[in-house]
């Protein structure tokens, strides 16, 4: 499974691609940001997320995106920005026709350091530790891309286990289907 | 001068397409409302907004785009989703090289009817005469789109005309250029 995470930013739009399954080791695809001028017109800042995130997408074809998902309540200045950015990475997923998930911060924290409220730091560790990288990937939004993507890889592949559970006990001699 | 008019929203989005030039009758082109399922997924609704964007940007080639601006600070429940279909709007129109504008509810409101905290009442009717229709524009989010476009006609004009003025003022002998 191969999952684009986006951390929305105006400024810096982290974008990470990981292919991994559940129990077995991830690796790293592409990480990166995309940036745009705080000088530039607001539609035109969008519009140059919209771009590299279709590129992104066309380059290395995710099977999955998964993004950050945006607080009302967090950074009220930047908020909005952030989540025009997040709505761009949603339609250009749904246009290809790629599953779109959020996960919150606290949720992709949890997913790779076992704690919700991990500082930057140590979510910048296991993700260099989990995806076996030589240094760490600088600025914070790319590893915050990577740690969503290993997140959703994760919770994705509970969710199919719980689901293949569910329809087991339902059906005591079956086959899972999933 | 044909201005496309976005009230953005993900339930109703209120599109509406006039034709005018300061001090001269304004027209109406067209008028509707983009909806999309709250039962739906919330990539899927954007992208239904995009498409029916779309659809009007192609059809009706309209020279400049008046978005609602969003606060953050009002209905914090909805106003994410608000913020990503105006961002969605400003897209579409950035990628056809169109002008985007943004006007808040109260720039729009005077422009229209003399004061920034007229009622919807107020607004529809003032926006009926304006375009001499029969009947008045339904749902208020076809007359809000509406109202900001034929606020961007008056005030793109006026911008116009300020700065055909510092044109005149720079050259006092010289003929206007805009």
């Amino acid at each position: 499974m191969r999952v684009l995470g986006i951390d929305p930013g105006l400024t810096r739009c982290g974008v990470g691609v990981v292919e991994g399954a559940p129990g077995r080791p991830l690796s790293l695809v592409s990480v990166g940001v995309i940036r745009t001028s705080p000088d530039d017109d607001i539609a035109l800042r969008l519009l140059g997320i919209e771009e590299g995130i279709n590129a992104i997408m066309d380059e290395l074809k995710p099977d999955a995106v998964a993004v950050e998902r945006v607080f009302a309540q967090h950074n009220v200045s930047t908020v909005m920005g952030t989540a025009q950015a997040a709505g761009i990475a949603m339609v250009a997923a749904a246009r290809r026709g790629l599953p779109v998930a959020m996960h919150t911060p606290s949720e992709a924290k949890a997913a790779i350091t076992g704690n919700g409220r991990a500082d930057k730091a140590q979510v910048t560790a296991m993700v260099t530790r989990l995806l076996r990288l030589d240094a760490a990937p600088k600025p914070a939004d790319a590893a915050d891309a990577l740690a969503l993507a290993i997140c959703h890889v994760w919770r994705g592949g509970a969710q199919s286990r719980l689901a293949a559970a569910r329809l087991n006990a339902a059906r005591p001699n079956g086959r899972t289907r999933i």
